[in-house]
């Protein structure tokens, strides 16, 4: 795919503005920080990892037009600027790994001449964004063993290229079996309301020339209990200590139903992921977004007007309910409350 | 509601587009048969109980037009026009019932004066009507003492005024409590992809006065565990003997949730949704839509242009998975083999 799904292009940062795709393929220039935080907040580009590499860009471009040549004062603005970003999207933690991560190598070279720590920023954010790409591309690899040629995949929203910096997480790993030779297929959800699946996951695996097809999410039980789906395979905006996975809003249903019809259900996520921090996911703030997604579609009302409506924008599914949990650094399996530990900081 | 579902006015069948709903509310008059069975195709009317309606009508409007003065004529112009009738929607059985009544009342009449017939034509027709919101109201009595006051229902499609003659069937139950001073709250799950539940469910509830709140289809996993649902109800389309029950797509992914969060999964239908010469549901076929109500919203395109697609219209819920069968003869429990026919044979 020649578009990026983010870029540091002339001093700005760059997205594709993924609330257009596919019809659209057009570009959102931002050239502050405040625009990098309006585009996360509106969904222009969306996906943990992807969230958690445009904070950090954001941060970047922020720090480069702080005036204060006084290390204290450039760090309470780098801190205001960090506020800004945390203020975006409340659940994904790749968000916050990326803020305290740019907060740390700030401090960290609180001796250095300002200049310097600006460009040491900027070089941070673009370093996570390599990274990103690398990490994807190991999950992809620890991952592709999962999927026998010739399997029927199920996933739900987009955990692809357009959810990272590049190559995706639950889509790296598909991709990574079919670039191995391994015949693949892809269920695609459309996953309401925003449509990440019918718009974006479609459109990157009909780039790439994996089969897809698009269902409307209310399918995936029928064609699991046709015998078409072999197993799924879904991202994550966060995961605790025990496994518990907050994922788009549907993913939960997804895993509930692969378990009644036992077929294997597997998230892949970076490092940055987790939030061991928390014993389980009942610690997880869960994203409430407006109603008006649900109740317009391109503008055009399509519910009652004045209906009541609920839109959380994730939900919670119970490690227990996982297969298996795909990560740069290998596979974990249950129970996780021991795996996680071992795998990520052994 | 003012607005009538279907009715036989001036030797017309006008029905109000549920294509249009809620935005506008207009009308759809047919001058003939025909026109009211592209009416069933397009889905201008929708719901089993309304299919069968809406057949029997088309076919009384074809008889009055039959110039024919002898019996055997017009008994197999009748039929032909029954086939076109049959033609229109594969899987809800009301409508093949619909159409074996009004050829059966016809062949009974044989011996009577082609407009004596004619008339016994639209008589059964506006028969079928009024017996049905009859069906419905036994439905809502016989089914209320499954719902406690303080209950919040979980609905998916739309089984209520705009699915029958009147009333409705899952939302009968739902009005019944009501209307006996329950405090009830519906959840409607959207019901992708042609938004019944967010585009009439929440429209007649609405009018009728009884809280409703929108939600997505991959929504309700999320509910279900908060422990804010306490029952699922839906309509059918078509039940086997064994209980196994046809329903909108996404009925049976209700059912495997509900029974995942110990939720009761009920059925609400009347004797003319049952078809007990299919053994199971295996035996039912499932009509396949256009890819477009997928791929497109509103007119507009939303997802990649050749996107492959898969849109069947119906799942089927096995038996087991049914807490309960509401009808208009009482309440079936499983095992269904054996209390379907006692119920509705007996």
């Amino acid at each position: 795919m020649s578009s990026k799904t983010i870029e540091w292009k002339n001093g700005r940062v760059v997205m594709i503005d993924q609330r257009k795709l596919p019809l659209k393929e057009s570009y959102v220039e931002c050239d502050d920080y405040l625009s990098v935080a309006e585009a996360i907040k509106a969904m222009v580009i969306r996906g943990a990892p992807a969230i958690g590499v445009a904070a950090a860009m954001g941060i970047a471009l922020g720090g480069q037009r702080i005036e204060s040549r006084k290390f204290s004062d450039f760090f309470q603005q780098l801190e205001e600027i960090c506020e800004v970003m945390k203020q975006t999207r409340p659940t994904a933690v790749n968000l916050f790994w990326a803020i305290e991560r740019m907060k740390r190598l700030c401090w960290n070279n609180r001796e250095a001449d300002i200049n310097i720590l600006k460009e040491l920023l900027r070089k941070e954010a673009l370093k996570i964004f390599e990274e990103d790409e690398q990490i994807n591309r190991q999950i992809g690899i620890n991952g592709r063993e999962l999927i026998k040629d010739g399997d029927t995949i199920l996933t739900h929203c987009n955990a692809g290229i357009l959810a990272t910096a590049d190559y995706g997480t639950a889509l790296g790993v598909i991709r990574a079996a079919y670039e191995q030779g391994k015949r693949v297929e892809v269920y695609a959800d459309e996953t309401r309301p925003l449509l990440q699946g019918a718009r974006l996951t479609t459109w990157e695996l009909m780039k790439i020339g994996i089969p897809v097809t698009l269902i409307t999410d209310n399918m995936a039980a029928y064609f699991m209990a046709e015998g078409k789906i072999k197993l799924a395979i879904v991202g994550a905006d966060r995961i605790a200590g025990n496994g518990d996975t907050a994922n788009k809003i549907g993913t939960y249903g997804v895993a509930v139903l692969a378990q009644y019809h036992q077929i294997p259900f597997y998230v892949a996520a970076p490092n940055s992921t987790f939030d061991l921090s928390l014993k389980s996911g009942d610690e997880i703030l869960i994203e409430e977004r407006g109603s008006e997604e649900i109740t317009q579609f391109c503008g055009q009302q399509i519910a009652p007007e004045g209906v009541r409506v609920r839109n959380p924008a994730f939900d919670v599914t119970p490690g227990q309910l996982i297969t298996a949990i795909i990560t740069e650094k290998g596979i974990a399996r249950p129970p996780y409350i021991k795996s996680l530990r071992e795998l990520l900081e052994g």
